[in-house]
């Protein structure tokens, strides 16, 4: 990686800038599952503050922070709202962008599993554990918009790989943290190289093995 | 408003009270969807103590109170045993009265999302906050329920308004704890206006519009 | 019960080997669902994670623990990873012993509920809420694990008994340790009598009433 001089009180404002874009692209992913759905506008704007939300949330109480990001910080509620909107006013639609969602939910992956195990980090959680708490920033969200919505969670459909990718983001960032080379440039080239790795393996229809062995394959 | 004197002393045992009602309505929701499905009576316990802590509990949580009020008091234990009681001794029944399950649920939004709020607001959230942390006090709980059970929750059925109400009464929870105005008499007119609008919005078959601007309509 | 002398440094050895062992249990019983919906890998070890970890992460969150033990201490990865190894490995199958899940159920819930009692007590919650938080430790993991797949809960299914032999375990515990009477000897004890009540009523398909009284009989 480049060695890039820290600037500590900008990474602050851009880890934020894009915590606050993953909640948006993870909260479009609700809004459009209550669409594809055919929920009402309220049930939109609930998918889009849990699929937004809900896995940062998860990740706050378990290292115990005084109370969520998203609750202490109001910005937090703006992308959620942004998203139920511009998909009520079909400004983001399933039909425009055939893959929108996939797309969408890509790109929350790969600021989340970042954003996620540094927020981890940062509240001195070992590292090894900081890897599992960014993966389920990255999963927990979209999986609680799967289970209340009574529908079975993505992360279980074989289309690519989904958990790997994250897994695969959150353990570099935890790496460069700890080798002191996490920074606004590093954090940037994890998630373009996350985002990258899910749809390659979704076009490329990369398999994880089965649950037991030579099972249906 | 009506100015009325405050009452800090009563106040505490007129929520407590107040709010172990909202448990119990909740908890006969819970138990009485147990005996739609044809669980047993454990399943019926369960499902009462999910469907009338389930809020409190993920707010205090969020909130990061000490412990859980649910499970700091143990007053919380007789609400949820109760109706699981008058439910398994069909003194509750869905035939009785053909909508008991929609009306105790609409008691039980109303007492919680005005206690739910004021719990965060006394626990220094933000008010904007505070109202989010209200409405999910009263949504939660009826959305673990369904959950658990495998069932699209009511949530997004368009069945009247739901959520719009709990807003509705949160916010005027907030507002009115801002302006120094809340106490029991201001709070519980709130709850009879959410209750009233939850019931009305049933009845009349409002709806919220489609997630999608201009869908099934 | 037999007097047996303390040996509280060994004990607390003994209750984390139990417990990484209740874990171990229940994440095969993830693995062998993900294994059974023929989810990948990546599916199997997080049902597994879900599993294993769910219910004690769940009770560690709601009496305020620092972190949640299961993120606190490193080796409770290995039980998860373990158990997703063996079922894909085909050394645990449903196939080879027919009720492989529900002995491997029943060995969680008896190890969680006493463990996830006495771990309640260790951190001053009141005897009668830390027995609702060793039923919860015993069962919660195995709810995640349903909902998360979309399927009923077992705790729903009226094959024999589960929560009441979790609750009985968890009532007994409390008891012991308000006696002075807990150790490695009668917490295992307890266990073993959990674990036989779980199965017995299994096989003699003993069965809880239905929630509404004469229904369905």
């Amino acid at each position: 990686m480049i060695e890039v001089p820290e600037v500590p009180a900008y990474l602050e404002t851009v880890l934020l800038v894009l915590d606050l874009l993953g909640v948006f692209f993870f909260a479009v992913s609700g809004s459009l599952l209550a669409a594809r759905r055919q929920f009402d506008l309220i049930g939109s704007v609930f998918l889009a503050f849990l699929a937004g939300l809900g896995g940062g949330v998860v990740r706050d109480l378990i290292i115990n922070e005084d109370v969520p990001n998203a609750f202490a910080n109001p910005l937090y509620l703006i992308p959620p709202a942004l998203a139920a909107a511009l998909v009520y006013l079909r400004l983001v639609t399933q039909g425009r962008l055939r893959r929108t969602l996939l797309v969408f939910d890509a790109v929350g992956l790969a600021l989340f599993c970042v954003t996620g195990t540094r927020t981890a980090l940062a509240a001195e959680i070992d590292p090894i554990m900081a890897i599992l708490l960014g993966v389920a920033t990255g999963v927990v969200g979209g999986l609680l918009r799967d289970v209340v919505a009574n529908e079975v969670p993505e992360i279980f459909n074989r289309h690519g790989l989904y958990a790997v990718p994250a897994l695969f983001g959150a353990g570099l960032s935890s790496l460069l943290w700890t080798l002191d080379l996490f920074n606004w440039l590093t954090a940037a080239l994890v998630m373009v190289a996350v985002f990258s790795f899910r749809l390659v393996s979704f076009r490329r229809r990369w398999m994880a093995p089965h649950a037991t062995h030579g099972s249906g394959s």
